[in-house]
């Protein structure tokens, strides 16, 4: 038998399994394996792994869709840019050959394949190391899908590592194949700029869902709450966090480009990436002034609850006001003394319901007074 | 049939789409779109876009409203400076020229367009480009009406683009055409300084409105306060959020512009930016005190609620205990058994009536000893 | 007709105008004015302005209250030191003049004017701008009264400015009239670092009547709160907030003259202003801690008040509980039915009514298990 | 007599013995007693101590494990890492006899013992002497077991103190003795790295402990909450509390051997130590965003009592609401007064009785209306 | 008469006027006095004040108790270290004259005898002036005793002033006279460490006594919560912040001493500061820890309150539920119409009791399914 709690059971079980993985990601190694072990934690999101490059430089552009790793090393020579893209990860063999063809350090592997990482930045001579975090609303679940977007950046190529296939980069490719803009014209820095600048992007697409909600929620709070706005509150609170978590440090790692001295950015670059620092820093701006909102938000719900309460409070005080003292009139009056001389009188019962009418009407008028009618 | 609901759920919607619009502002492009993309994001506040130029320096001034860019360039040589203002944003092809002409960085462009900017101020070798929010009190949606200004400040000339025509600016135009103050005998930087000094003074108007409006809650919530009031103290916090969006980053743009050696802004400029800097420092303090304050009035507001909730729980509970004893003897003497000799008792009624009239006076006595009346 | 609602409703708009005062202080000029414009803001505290100066300088002091402004200039040569003090702000010619004649910044006229400012030090070359605010508790509205002290400190002169003429400062008369303490001996910026210190002390005077408050209210949320506590707290966090406006920029106003190496200030006076640093913190430090002590009244208040909500219930369920079922039993010997036996058994109703003293007791006795009585 | 309060209350004491124990570890000496007297304050937690050596470097390995300290030394020659591990800390001589050999400085003899220390690196120029926390989580107790693990760091040897055995470095002894991973071929450092990966790796297996029980409380407050459930989220809290001082002092230290240029620590190893900072910061990352979380349940579950407590009022409202009048109804026609003309109807019975079900049903339909049903 | 309500005003007005005293201290002079004025703030706490003085260096020790200043001067010579100690300071002659001889700069002398100071160094070139305080935990008055404690340190000499004798030095005195630890063969500035040494050491005896008390009230919340224990934990916190007070400045004061090249102390002093350093920290880390906590348990107590509201709501609702029914059909079967047909039945009674019985039972099975009972 299935009943509805142990449905909702079910489903909270599920919901509480998928939050543990949101919140915490393991290492990509057993605990106690020596650094560079390569274990894919994430979730296998794709059925095989696919590998695509291009090259490109003034009105060069070749693209190809290579099946060995082989067939993508080594990359054309310094005016040429080459993009090696990487779309799934579960296949830690291929990884590491293109690791270790192109020069990559243990760390490195390591970290692309552990699909936990924090954004950030790293300097290794020759390379930069670029860790993102993409942000994608999931329709289904109702709650941000998380991807690592794992960027290494030389002097003329640019590797990126994808757990599935997406489409945030469709335009850079476009735009690489037709020359529009001035990607062909420029560096493998700039080529990551794009990258970067379309993850960052993603992020006010996301914020628009996100304020979506939060509106929502808000007309909701205001006109008729229930238990379940509360718990859609807080999910979208988790959501925000969750945002917070990528977001942050990707800002750390913007101005980080921007202010160290790397080799591997020029100039020309860095005034792009400035560009994409102030649309992160808009982004925290908004998710912060997202969460007091929220916090706003739990705070009217809780005044409404306690409104509503009072409300009903108020109407079984009135009725128990009210009928409370002529339901004890009436008890003396059925009391069964053999003198009572008012239950002999003519007049003695059009009597006592006429005081009983006074106390009435007088208590209705005393509330209104007060205003509690 | 339109019922009072249906209205406010309409209403709630409308205002929903409003807060979205005004939390999330969508950059000037599709994402993926290459930078340097020239798209308006910012609803379109005019009919059409209007030029204004002022050319002047000691005597000399010249006023025009030219129809096409051509005629604003170039600019007057070195002696005069120059001030271009655009109002209007959504004629593209025109902002895209005036950005050619006036050799403006694509990425300014793309900024003066997507009118969701964080104040802020970036150095292009010749050029300063700051931007920075307009803020003013929409007396019929009782909200903060944003707006963006951008401003270019060249060696001897400034544009400023604003969204629609503002009144804000009037007061300099009129010290130029009529050569008060000391505003025709200095440099550009000093009337850029001007606009942004217009633009804080804004700000102290605003908060004007907004304690205002706080110190009505404030005393609506000590006298009086019912549901409406808790929704009124949740949206002042929402105002109070969107101004701290615009005038902390504001104040960071001050402080670069006074700090960093910015070679087109000279240290007699320096002075009275810095004036502008303390008036903004001031807002924040302001701000922030009153964000304090309405924490506290939510704070006061709930324990309002729970006064009143208190007070009508005391009254019920009053008049449960007086008249549920004196109910349950009322029954005891209408129960109907052969052998109650109370009821035969000649004085048997008045005793019982007396033992009541003790116990429901002991009780009020009791309670008053208790200081619940 | 007068109602007492009316009249506290007349209070509370007092209250709140008096409020927004505090709050916002517009800056000395309509918007838009140029800067420099002088016009005075703050309330006309005083009937007529007064000037008074002092020449000091080892042995000789020379006291005198010019009705001019003509009369105090040129001031007294370098080995003397000399104090104008200028009490009350509204003519604003006169301060106008004076600023001609002691060759201050417009800006620094402007501030003096507008007495809304910051506390703050500039640096003029020859000359330094200090802002400080004045704080005192005013007994008869039970609120703190702010005034703004400003004070130009040359290489031998110190100018000082008040809204209203205060006795703070007369200790500091009277050390340069008899020559006690130091004073006489030191400078101009020993003079101004007097001042400061004058005013500092005044913030401990003013820590020690709220603290006095503070307890008073805690004894009463611990004794007797009711909703006039709530209010007073509320008005408690309010003027708390008010020195905080007021003190934390007086700290870093302090740093700054430690710090910064302004030639105006000599080392020997700076081991002075280091000690008057130190009491800015300590006030400081008092603040925050009275702010967290405040935060912890509210959450006893409402504790309290859900205490007593407490009691009352259960009171209310316990006479509930014990009387509803006895009514019951009493309702039902009151039924009518003809063959009802026990109303015939002739121990039936002293047998009735030992069942309901057995469960009167019965409950009473639970009651005090579960410990609710 | 052991009734289950008593028994309740006696775990309290006991967990309350614990919690103090677990906020305040004594410094290893009484108050007042010279710096460097050595006394052992944790618990014991081993039945004897035991030493364990591992000389290692290229092929060479050898593994012992004496019973006297000076079997221990001199340590082998600059070529091979010498590791010497000390399991339990009570025989203060044992270690005041390592410490004497190896030179150790007097405090760090007498923070090895004291096992309160917080996280934190010293440098004594020919050692670094480096303090960690070790977290697990101890099922029987459901809280962390906290323990201290001192590393000294020579140019050619790693001494480590652990309060009692653990499992946590098998696998790094693992690989010294089959010569996996590259640590026979690198220094001291290197090794004193993997030890504190080895500590840092723990801390994840803890959050995703702690992160399932977050979880399953977020379904518990969502479903079925208790007071159990508010205990539980408070425990959590400390919980994290207690994970939060021992996790952000450690990601200063890492910091700390990153950027200070410490002769001992190898560029090389800084590589992998930026590693090991980088899962601290993640680690203090969702430490926080759990902290935000828990602070979200509180709301919720309040949220949730104040629910039920609505819906429990409102059954009662509409119960007394429609039965209260209904009583009063029957009361009055239960009065005895001679003259009550309805009593003598032939269809007064029926009327009345049709009344009050017209009046019941009345009142269950405008419940409906109100939404109350 | 003394009514037990009267008695705990008077008690709260005593507690009001200490935690006036204990927040708020004043300055050593009435306001508006010269600096460098001498007036003793404290209270008086000894009957006599009471001078010693210790010479030692080497073998060499002396130890005596002057009874007038003039004994103590001068110091002997260099290679001897002496410490002049000073309990009690109501006698504002003779620590004047300590000053004086003792070459101390009069704010030094001001700040000895206002006994409100805030924790600091400060650098008087030839002296090192700091200022510290003592915490204790008063058994009588439950709360934190401060008292102040000033340290003057010269290149040979220590002169240490206490509001009251106090025997935290005892064990410093034990070991200058016994010549154990390094004591002896140091430096005045290893005597000052040692002093503020034996101060932060009582911060940690501290917190056990209130970390004792923390744990108490954690399971008396989770227990038996009443009245009482929102009032002990409200003063728990207030004593939290009084100890937060005195040890974050302690902290900064000892990272000064590190930090700051102070000529006075040696670098093998600062190896032993830089441990008073941690435990200062590990005192801040636990003190913050326990912050959190007090509040987590306010949340608890909360919750908890509202928990038993609902429990007493809940009962009340079950016996209204079913009872107000019941005495409603009793009601009905008590009216006195003449026609009532089922008055006569035979079966009417015992029929009306089973209906009644079956309700009642009903009602207790729905209760039970939506698991209220």
């Amino acid at each position: 038998m299935t009943h509805p709690e142990a449905v909702s059971d079910a489903k909270a079980l599920i919901r509480h399994l998928r939050l543990r993985g949101r919140l915490v990601r393991r290492r990509g190694k057993e605990p106690g394996s020596p650094p560079g072990t390569l274990v894919h934690t994430g979730e296998r999101r794709v059925e095989s792994m696919a590998l695509q490059t291009f090259q490109y430089g003034g009105a060069t552009v070749s693209e190809r869709a290579p099946t060995k790793v082989a067939e993508c090393f080594p990359f054309a020579g310094a005016p040429l840019v080459t993009w090696l893209n990487v779309d799934g990860l579960h296949d830690v063999q291929l990884i590491r050959e293109i690791g270790e063809r192109a020069g990559l350090h243990p760390l490195v592997v390591e970290d692309v394949l552990s699909t936990g990482q924090r954004p950030k930045v790293e300097d290794y001579d020759k390379q930069l190391f670029i860790v993102l975090r993409s942000l994608a609303w999931d329709e289904q679940r109702e709650e941000i899908e998380e991807e690592q977007l794992s960027i290494v950046l030389g002097d003329h190529y640019v590797i990126s590592f994808q757990e599935q296939p997406g489409d945030e980069f469709d335009p850079i490719r476009a735009r690489i194949r037709n020359g529009k803009g001035a990607i062909r014209t420029r560096g493998a820095d700039y080529l990551a700029y794009q990258l970067i600048d379309a993850i960052v992007d993603e992020y006010f697409t996301l914020l628009e869902k996100v304020g979506d909600r939060l509106a929502e929620l808000e007309s909701e709070v205001m006109t008729r709450p229930d238990q379940a706005t509360i718990h859609e509150i807080h999910r979208l609170k988790r959501e925000l966090l969750v945002m917070r978590k990528a977001v942050w440090p990707a800002r750390d790692l913007l101005n980080s480009l921007i202010r160290d001295e790397f080799d591997l950015v020029s100039d020309h670059t860095r005034i792009f990436l400035r560009d994409a620092y102030d649309h992160a820093v808009q982004v925290i701006d908004t998710l912060e002034t997202m969460r007091d909102l929220v916090s706003g938000l739990i705070d009217l719900y809780l005044s409404s609850v306690s409104h509503r309460l009072n409300e009903v409070m108020k109407l079984l005080t009135m009725i128990a006001t009210i009928f409370i003292p002529l339901t004890f009139i009436a008890g003396v009056y059925g009391m069964n003394f053999d003198t009572m001389p008012e239950l002999r009188w003519r007049w003695g019962y059009p009597a006592v319901m006429a005081i009983m009418a006074v106390i009435g009407v007088g208590m209705l008028i005393w509330f209104r007074r007060k205003s509690w009618l």
